[in-house]
């Protein structure tokens, strides 16, 4: 059987919360041929509400602290203000979009992360996704645009790491589609040399990853993420794609698989 | 050729805005057997939210003025907190619930009311609902619970009175269903005294209705609502109810038709 293809693009660091730099992803989006899904985040945003609602942010490991009115929050901008501007923004630029969180349709459902040491709030840890809906969906052309939320099935929507979002609806769909997930953050790749950008590495595959981790070029922040694409590859994720938001077409990047 | 029937339920008055009211309604909606549709407001969510945010509600005849700040806050109220918490909550009770505004798959489009006396801001008039993607999705049982919100198809979200939400959107069901639109409202019917809750009017038709409005049974702002009902009837739907939510199962009521 010949599955067609579908690009799943992770847009984070803040690119949907500038109007210039919304403008320019979404027009590059919108060009983007063919079958195509948008997972973002928003948590400058939700940080700049919270404070002018007098509520304050606290991160742990880069992970939001989500309590009641904080949950309330992370609904209100992420499913609201930066979900559905998106969306009337891609209508504009006649992309089909639909915005959903994982309540919707019953998409992501995930459990309240179990308190250890620290305790989360209502922070999700994904348990499933079915994208069977989203499959008949994508297949009418409609472009599904996700907010970090998953819901619990019990009534409580879950603030969701969007990382973990874009790479458990990449491997969903593996199912339906040949699959590539594209993490577009600050840097046009994963660097040889942090502080030059001239120094993208274009392929890496397991074995020269165990080699560059062993010899000290990738390292701290960067290995989680590259551990989320392998982790994607595993689960059935063709080719995952680790660039900055200008190099959306794949002419650049760093390509993992 | 048979058609299915669905019901399409606007509620408003702050129903889904107060804890207790909002599982109620939401146990009974989920009773509800067959295709259905929820509509939802927010208003009095987004007032407390804009008043905690600094904004100033400004309402001219019921409409609130809608600038740029405050649809950024009836974005994230309407079609993030009210809409998504909702979503959550008939999750939780089996119904397959998908949350949209009007931008999302295009469904509703409007335009930026025209200034005359009053400038309204960013509150819309809808053009057309195209309802050919929400009949696919409410034939595969996905339950729509929209917010009111349209779009103008240039990028801008337009804040949209819930009432017409629900009278367009049962219009554009019409033509694949047999469509029941129910309005709640505080009170259990059209009532023939305004202060005796048990004097419902069972039915109304054009006929009594004209001779209602001459005697002054019906006055004030039952007026817009029934003009709207008869609007909608007019559009291909085949039953009004106005009604008060306990009674959603159209066990009491005023059915218009």
């Amino acid at each position: 059987m010949i599955m067609d293809s579908i690009n799943v693009i992770k847009v984070g660091g803040g690119i949907l919360e500038d109007e210039a730099s919304t403008a320019a992803l979404l027009d590059r989006f919108a060009a983007l041929p063919g079958h195509k899904v948008l997972v973002h985040g928003g948590g400058r945003s939700a940080t700049r509400i919270a404070a002018q609602l007098g509520v304050e942010s606290r991160m742990v490991e880069g992970r939001r602290i989500t309590d009641e009115p904080m949950l309330r929050i992370v609904t209100m901008v992420y499913a609201g203000l930066v979900n559905k501007s998106t969306v009337a923004a891609l209508q504009a630029r006649g992309v089909n979009a639909l915005g959903l969180c994982g309540a919707d349709m019953d998409v992501i459902r995930g459990h309240k992360r179990p308190v250890k040491d620290i305790d989360y709030g209502w922070v999700g840890d994904i348990d499933r996704v079915d994208a069977s809906m989203l499959q008949k969906l994508i297949d009418e052309q409609v472009v599904p645009v996700m907010a970090p939320l998953c819901h619990d099935g019990k009534g409580h929507m879950l603030n969701t790491n969007a990382d973990t979002i874009a790479r458990e609806v990449a491997a969903a769909l593996a199912r339906y589609y040949r699959v590539t997930l594209t993490f577009c953050f600050e840097k046009p790749g994963v660097l040889s040399q942090p502080d030059n950008d001239n120094s993208v590495i274009p392929h890496i595959n397991r074995a020269l990853y165990a080699q560059l981790k062993a010899d000290g070029t990738i390292s701290g922040g960067m290995i989680p993420k590259i551990d989320n694409a392998f982790s994607a590859l595993a689960a059935g994720v063709e080719n995952v794609v680790i660039t900055r938001a200008d190099n959306l077409d794949g002419s650049s990047g760093t390509l993992i698989n």
